[in-house]
């Protein structure tokens, strides 16, 4: 590279500003410029909700450094190299002449043209608002950046609950239900698919949004929304479930890649809507990169396009970019759709393809359902995870895992990450020497006790069925056995009507009171009993039996 | 595998039980039993100190299924299809007839012998005691077994603060001192090397002994028991340092396998004194497999034999045994040193090898130190994480990583251990696609930018120094600068004597006030903006700079 070269950054969020301070690092004489529409850069957008909820006090801290300083143009100037240009548009690119034109925020077209010798479009994105009648009233946002969290949190600061209606049961969606449950508002979310989460499967799902209604928030799933309704202000929405009363909507259903001055000039647009690159951040038009949130990525699994918005994925595009910028030989091979939140007491994340992802990229899965504590069983601290593991038959490499419950959930989806990163199959991870005290996880941990389950159903030692599975016979009326093996205690507690009830340790004595001639399902808490009491039966004789993955924890019906 | 095999398992703490489970699961017709010199099985040896500290209840938690049903020897037989012979001591192994000599544990020779198609050797291991004068005074303690807790309690629970004085700064030395603590004992643990916590490199390790410190431990390294004082029971320890008074001592110097048997039936013994095992946990000879604390491990990056007992990796090794014994063909490829502990507000782990483990091993290393917040910077309870990461430079291999701090260093510590086992580059590692969300990590992880930083210095972009040497080069009155670049509110509440102080954002205007004909270190808080400094003098013409490492975070000198 030129050392005198002159890079322009369109953007100033997440990616842009990341790459800036590579590149002058790496070359103190480049020319940097980032061309920011807001007045602040690298704010941190995924903070918003814990703004709003006032986990985060002020506004300020998530534009400040770790320590403080607040990145405005006069620090990145200083401090970075690197000039700014905040509350500016960049409204047309020049590709011939390899020039930006720029204009104030308030101005439309360009009032000047700024030269560059490499461009990185850092767009970002901006957030889906749907034509939906009323849709222009008063309080209904969005949440996409500072403005819109002081717009919410300046409606909720009175006294009196107010009504919230969260539209999108996406990461936003239930992150902001959180955050205004938090702040005593009475909250509905209200989601189009069956499910809120739609990165997990439908059982992971459905325990979350039992969590959700725990805590007193209205879960409508199925349920499209079509009209708002009041005066200038909100005051319901309408469904095709019926009306529901709000004071302020939130509409979270999605983010859309923000591409205009990429089309403008010709770049490759993917399928899924943003800018197409390589695994160097280049676009389709040579000196041009992008990076960040208005780009699409490579499924690391799958191969294929994904449109993955994440402010860890920015970073690290604004990195490769700006390497591969001054002559270093960097790459970006992609994502694996990990992603986490925090809903209430739960935690709730994925990593790689949930089950139903996996059936449709064409793979033949093995899965299993396993509830686990997240600390040896005798630490009073330890606290409920429950994994859903996703393994392809073929090769018995992990295609995915996805993790729920108030336990350190975050921690098995990323050894899953890295799993998945590494190809490895669940005969390797299951052995893995992953680090052991009582306060840190139990002996067998969570994820190896998963994969030495779905090793057991590969190898044929165990014939599993999901609660799912197990409900729709009993729908169906189908006449099998519902064994629960569990004690009394636990039976008296809470059971499934009608399973029978025979405590493992007196199985071998009872088992003439099982029926023969029909399948046996065997469970327990979190279906190990269940499994120990399949092994019984098999010795006995019994041809058909499955064991309820994940036992009664698992079990969401009625 | 004869279906009607008989298998015998001598000891029933850990690997013993899980391989008869195992064992009754893969074939319900073998005739598996445990001979176990002590009354209880599969008791949780790992948790005997939260038992000392209250934080565990009851003895019994630590001997029960996590559903709370005692693992007696009624269990094993209903549940597991398991015979426990308990109280019971295996004294001969009769390789040439295959049987096993047992009697009660209160005799000494064989009253009958058991006939074995295949044996399990889960001996265990048995703790350190050296002949230290005095040692078999009353209220001298080893941790080892439910006893030794039983003894150690009830030596505390008076309303006096007892002075105790553990001897050894190992695992469990430091988590019976934060138990004492917890139960209002003053402690003092004495550590023969200069560090305790060996697995941890020296600057690592002391920063764990400035936490406890901290929280009124006395620690005394580099100091060796010479005896023990008082008259029936202990009331001192004299060392080469200077005497200690103690009404309790804890003797926590390691714990060796127990081989006897093995040793009189001729099994190889390795050069660590444990068992040697191949892959399929068979020993040397035919039939006779071993599991658990008492066998050697082969590090799985060096190659090498290493003893390595814990709970953790005795599970895996007993599955292993059990399916290999009935027919699968299952193999254990090694450990990675993994270990982990809980010292008061820190957690302290580490993975593969350390810096000392690395040079001694042969390999020429890079290293980083990194502190950094384990969330988000602007989430309220983000805790610090300090890493320190070491790499092959040949290859750019993660060899190790160590984390030591309030944050969440269990999970950094089972990415790397992920790592290791794919033998990821730093640069591999630097990429993936790890979740995040602001209450669960930093957008760029702590993991993430600990490798970025050694690309860097790789790459030849930062030339960094550790504070250990900063400080050897202090004491040697070496000509340098060691410039801080911290605001001066930071600088004001604590700084480094001797150091010159302009902060980062003055840097360029003020870079003639620094020497340019001597060597410059620069730091900052965590080096960051060191690093920024740095690149700042060398636009300037700055030639011998540095960065060091981890920054006044790191720094654990006067």
């Amino acid at each position: 590279m030129n050392k005198k070269e002159k890079i322009i950054i369109i953007g100033g969020v997440a990616a842009g500003p990341k790459a800036a301070a590579r590149i002058t690092r790496l070359n103190n004489d480049a020319e940097v410029i980032v061309i920011e529409k807001g007045e602040f850069l690298s704010y941190a957008g995924c903070g918003l909700p814990y703004y709003v909820s006032g986990v985060v006090k002020e506004q300020a801290e998530l534009m400040s450094t770790p320590i403080g300083v607040v990145r405005d143009p006069a620090f990145f100037e200083k401090v970075k190299n690197v000039k700014v240009l905040n509350n500016t548009l960049a409204t047309e690119i020049d590709v011939k002449n390899k020039t930006v034109g720029i204009c104030k925020a308030d101005e439309k077209s360009p009032s000047e043209w700024l030269k560059y010798d490499k461009l990185i479009l850092c767009t970002g994105a901006t957030p889906v608002v749907p034509p939906i009648k009323g849709i222009e009233k008063n309080n209904i946002f969005t949440l996409h950046g500072v403005e819109d969290a002081e717009g919410v949190k300046s409606k909720i600061s009175g006294e009196k609950a107010m009504d919230c209606v969260i539209v999108g049961g996406g990461l936003i969606g239930v992150e902001m239900t959180e955050a205004l449950v938090e702040r005593g508002c009475r909250v509905t979310i209200i989601e189009r698919l069956p499910h809120i989460l739609s990165f997990l499967d439908d059982e992971m799902a459905r325990q979350v949004e039992l969590h959700m209604e725990a805590k007193g928030v209205k879960v409508m799933t199925n349920t499209t929304v079509t009209a708002f309704t009041g005066e200038d202000s909100v005051t319901g929405v309408e469904t095709d479930n019926g009306c529901v009363s709000a004071e302020i909507v939130i509409m979270a259903i999605g983010v859309r890649p923000r591409v205009e001055l990429a089309k403008n000039i010709g770049l490759e647009i993917g399928t899924l809507g943003g800018i197409v690159v390589d695994e160097k951040m280049c676009t389709s038009i040579p000196d041009i990169y992008a990076a960040g949130d208005c780009v699409e990525n490579i499924n690391i699994i799958t191969g294929k396009s994904c449109y993955a918005p994440l402010g860890s994925t920015a970073n690290k595009h604004g990195r490769v970019a700006a390497s591969n910028i001054c002559g270093l030989n960097d790459k970006f091979n992609g994502v694996l759709g990990s992603a986490i939140c925090k809903v209430f007491d739960f935690n709730v994340g994925r990593t790689g393809l949930s089950e139903d992802e996996a059936l449709k990229a064409g793979y033949e899965v093995e899965t299993v359902l396993s509830p686990s504590p997240d600390k040896a069983h005798f630490m009073p601290d330890a606290k409920l995870i429950m994994l859903k593991m996703v393994v392809d038959k073929a090769n018995r490499c992990l295609l995915g895992l996805q993790a729920v419950g108030p336990g350190s959930c975050d921690k098995k989806i990323d050894i899953a990450a890295m799993a998945l990163t590494a190809k490895m199959t669940i005969d390797q991870l299951a052995e893995v020497d992953l680090c052991y005290a009582p306060p840190f996880s139990p002996a067998m941990d969570n994820i190896i006790t998963a994969s030495n389950i779905v090793r057991n159903k590969l190898d044929g030692l165990m014939n599993g069925i999901t609660p799912a599975e197990v409900n729709k016979w009993r729908e169906e009326k189908r006449d099998f056995t519902l064994l629960d093996v569990r004690s009394k205690g636990e039976y008296d507690e809470k059971h499934i009507e009608g399973s029978l009830h025979i405590p493992l340790g007196a199985l071998r004595t009872k088992v003439d009171e099982i029926p023969k001639d029909k399948p046996v399902v065997a469970f327990c808490k979190i279906s190990l009993r269940g499994y120990e009491a399949a092994l019984i039966l098999k010795s006995a004789g019994f041809k058909d039996i499955s064991v309820m993955d994940g036992g009664i924890v698992m079990w969401s019906f009625n």
